[in-house]
């Protein structure tokens, strides 16, 4: 069964490269605690990710050899001793956070904060810097502990692989932007501003017109990836252009404001106008000043507690200029963290599977090889309107979604 | 009816007096509008508040002759003819926030932020600079709009007159407080940090024990004030004391968070330790330091969009360093703004007449004629660990709270 | 101004008339108190309801001569002198329910059972028996009272008469559907069972697509309203052909229960079968067999407290022959009650002007004149599978919606 | 380690025994599957309840030999392989639902309703008939599956020795009365009626308090168990008495209604006045007359789907002849079923732990040893105002609650 196993790591900023890795064990990685509760998964689709860029940039303390890959689709090839209801064949979404289903934060739906998954601090995730030291799933194989809690199964493989390139986004990005819109309070009827344009933005986007939202905003300085929100009917500001963000949402609604706002943008935000440069507050000050009083703001884009590139000594440790006065004035509500995948993954996966929403081809799914995904990294840095999905083991049929 | 009205006004930094002011009519103020939904109340307990201080610092943008006062409790002694339900006789509670209840924020149980009854923004309180231009009620009289919607009335007055010192904190500071702890999702069992023992902190800790939590914790650098708190049963930190808030914190419940923390500080906060200097963001950087992943945080302490006193251009424009990274990778939420009273009064009504909180003890609810209010704004300031309620009219007869 | 005004009423059992009846003034009905707090309405749109057949049917004690119609949309020709927001010439709708905005169960948004609006009991509505004695509007004019509370505005006149027939879904149905599901959980990827494809049932399995429902079910015995339901996407169930339901519900999603189930058909139910004579529970009892443990039931479907039709002694006084052990055992819940239109009108208002549900196609809306109402009345009780849209004023133009 | 262990167990309508029973084994009872997930505890408290009660007076299908007892608090003697965080050692409390901790249902917190644990149907428990063939726990030892799911450990064992007689309600009576005041919307200042002053009622009674409710009124026709009610502070009715209930109410409210009200009877109803007899769903019906208007019932009190002692054929199958009219013309709100322990055990815990309930007096805790159990269910079952506490080990020292 020990085939081998090559994976995405990162190398230097700028760059990453595949190499081979050990195969999976049943074992708690570097503490080599046996996990009986775990599956090894043979990967059938694993996505690229924004933040899998902060890594890549060198905006984190990501060493070298860091594995990647935490958006991961798969066949169980082989289960614990433990695991009693997922078994060997069956086809799974993973969530990105890794989770116990024993403690406090997992009994209460928050497995996005586990505390029995990271020696460090509450929270895990494959492949990713200080989130544990989990094995990156970029790969050919993975191992998923606790797999009978955190594994979602889809109920027929052939359905699913018809749709493997909706499903695949089941790991992170389409629970991520439905929390951000979700906790934004976006609903029947909504307007709804959404910040950043990217898979995240536009799983966001595309979410919110799930949520029954009336008008749906996108704003990103990105001409190409602006052409992808529209694509499937959203509203979209770019931010390149002359003009304050109040004006250009009143262009459009005949209000200066939205009900709801979602940053999906995080700390790497840069200011307004052509060339603007890195401004890591502006996005969450800008959905503040366009948020109908007593609103809510999700927020999932990532901010950090620690940025080696920050713009300056505050930015650095993650201290950023929050217009609070502004926030409090209006009193408007927020929500930040880590999406808790499992909250959402088995309702969107409903939806999908009953063609309520088309979420492959709203965030532009594009399939690559596993070794062309160095060549991936550098497009989606570059700005291309694409999610790109991993096909490492060559199971995936199509190259777009249906 | 034309009785003498006098009325607390501010004067300069550091200053108010006790002038003479016209007797209310039954209009909106400046814009002479008429006002037929409105009564004109004889004030039976008016109290000076935190947030008059902001004022009276010279910390906004108060004009000399602005009138203070929004936490009034009266007795209509007349009533518009649109006024339906609310009679002459009745003895009632007036929330400090003014709203109009036809709005699509009133509709929705955000009276805080009513869209129609200030022409600069949302949101209205009686006495306040930027608030709506409505007169304030450390008065004799004062007039109430919309009154059918905005006032509570007592279901028996000798029994109210009774409990006086407690129902006077129904306008204002002990909705606040339960707001703040609400919010942050105190319930049966939490643990919580409230930051701040000045009357909002001590009414917010005094909520938190009605919501049912096992430990509330007050932190402040006032020793009078923490011992306010200790008199109803709160653990207390003294943040003169040497030592770092997670520690002081895992002293008394032997871990370093609580399920839940509320600021009842704001923008006038302080830095730690003895002497510290102001530093705005630094009870909203506590707070979330020891608020346990996934926690609430409540934020009813006041933060401003202008503060001319502000120790920064940042500072001075509502612009605060705030550990955003550190909030995200704890997975908090946040809600700011003003406490809409009518949310909460009714039922804190109930919970005081049936005996089950004392609130006016909590607060150390504390008499004063209407000539004396310049002093008991000197003493508050100074830190007196008191609740300074305004008798204008000489209606109460106890000093303390029964 | 006092024109001819025509209405509905109620003869007697199976027999309405068009009628002149007086002018609306702006008074409360019988108790001649003054309604300065209302307007006067030229009537754009007024449908025929489900409920009122129940009056028409004579299982209700209506008196010969009641006034019939509580779905009104119009536009104002005359306000009171204390209506302060709303202005003439607006075009507005009309919630069903009639609520004062002023007593405890209107500041909670429970407008469906005011109490300040009917001298009898909590809850009114025009032109229905026991329901505090308001003028029906199934004719030129009426009068609504506390309108600045009640009255929903059209942002746009000329946008809103293109989308009239949707538009005049808001009094009552579409909120009446949408609150069924709401209350049943209806969310993103639900599975859902209506039962009933009446108006009611349409508009609430409309509401479940718009609430992201992944499958919508609905049952019934009239194949033409199941037809209608199919229109728009929604799985049917006819309940004249044999097996019982849970086989059916197994037949379409591969399991016999649903998330959630929706009774909008109340207490004139069927057994199952052709032929099947009126049971009042077997609603009730069945949505109970379908529904997954820890589900909900939403039942928006009337049930009465009096039913001079009532099968036997228990149902003319409506107690039901309910499972509740078998409701218990699967620890479900349930909403009952008349639907508080306002609080959800306005989002739906969004959700048809921007295009996002298409209510009067999904309903069937079609337009008739007022003369051709007691027409319409019988149409709708042999089980027409059509709202109709009364043109009391002749301004609709179109037939059927856009 | 194979001790001897004994249990009470059914014999006949009327008749327990305490007698000799196998060893726990790690292992699914008659499945013999392995059960690595669970643990062996040496049973410190073990409580009678209400609901053993209906199968010993033969009012359910629980055949000769039954082990009962399903209130486990313990200590953990074994521990299997799979099991990672609960430790030998460990003072625990179980929660009366078995649930596995990795099905949708247990994702969601509805461990009530656990979909792996029982063959039959959802949901199980230890030692009741129909509830997956758990042995019961009123035994020297039981084991307990799942156990990091299930398990709630102390924080100090030698504290929760001192306050074991509160803890011990943990298990179910204090979390099933707290969920049926919590789904009834029981909050700061509500009034608020429970029906019955059995344990559960008493239970339910000092929640509300605990949930800051200003008035709880308790009903029963047991004059002991009302002493009982009184001697911590509720108001109460003696259904005994003549007059109706909302006559009975409004003599302590001024008004003939409360906001919430909790069934804590079930189907063993009896209707009202001296030496009534058997009427199942007199409680509902009650419940429904006195709740004001949108209010919300919760339902804790047991009702069943087989009841072969049921008064009559509709009764025997759970049907029950509810006023669904009156309740659906007040917009009630319903909750029924199983109490799903996990979702409050811990916050209570805390609640107990810091002094801020005294549950084990609320409800007259009184220790007995095993072998008095027989003689227990006689005295409970004719009334005693009294929670039975088995101490099969002699690990209690007190004998009444501190």
């Amino acid at each position: 069964m020990a085939s081998a196993n090559k994976c995405v790591v990162y190398v230097e900023p700028g760059k990453v490269s595949v190499e081979t890795i050990e195969y999976p064990k049943l074992e708690l990685p570097e503490q080599h605690r046996k996990c009986n509760h775990g599956v090894i998964l043979r990967i059938v689709a694993t996505n690229i990710c924004g933040s899998d860029q902060h890594m890549v940039r060198g905006r984190t303390t990501a060493p070298k050899g860091q594995t990647l890959g935490h958006e991961i689709t798969g066949e169980v090839i082989e289960a614990g001793r433990d695991v009693e209801f997922i078994k060997v064949g069956d086809l799974v979404s993973v969530p990105f956070n890794i989770a116990c289903g024993r403690c406090r934060m997992c009994k209460t739906g928050n497995t996005g904060v586990c505390l029995n998954v990271n020696p460090a601090r509450p929270g895990a995730a494959y492949g990713y810097v200080d989130m544990g030291g989990w094995v990156g799933g970029q790969a050919n194989y993975v191992m998923v502990p606790y797999a009978d809690w955190n594994l979602l199964k889809f109920p027929d493989k052939d359905q699913a692989m018809e749709k493997i390139l909706d499903l695949t986004m089941l790991s992170d990005i389409f629970p991520t932007g439905y929390h951000g819109a979700f906790t934004a309070g976006v609903t029947t009827g909504s307007t709804v501003y959404v910040a950043g344009a990217g898979p995240v933005g536009l799983a966001c986007a595309a979410s919110c017109q799930l949520l029954g939202a009336s008008v749906v905003i996108v704003g990103d300085m990105n001409k190409e990836r602006l052409q992808q929100a529209k694509s499937f009917g959203c509203e979209t500001i770019d931010l390149t252009a002359s003009g304050d963000l109040p004006d250009q949402i009143a262009q459009i609604l005949g209000e200066p404001v939205v009900d709801a706002a979602i940053d999906c943008v995080g700390f790497e935000a840069k200011g307004h106008g052509q060339g603007a440069s890195e401004a890591p507050a502006t996005v969450l000050n800008d959905v503040m000043s366009i948020t109908r009083v007593a609103g809510k703001v999700g927020i999932p884009g990532l901010y950090v507690t620690g940025d080696p590139g920050g713009i300056d000594e505050n930015a650095k440790v993650g201290q950023l200029g929050v217009k609070m006065g502004l926030g409090w004035a209006k009193s408007l509500s927020f929500t930040t963290g880590q999406t808790p995948v499992m909250r959402y993954h088995r309702q969107l996966m409903m939806a999908i599977l009953n063609n309520k929403i088309h979420i492959g081809k709203a965030v532009n799914a594009t399939v690559i090889p596993l070794e062309e995904a160095p060549k991936g990294y550098q497009d989606f840095d570059k700005g291309a309107a694409k999610k790109f999905v991993i096909n490492p083991n060559g199971l995936i049929k199509q190259t777009t979604p249906q």
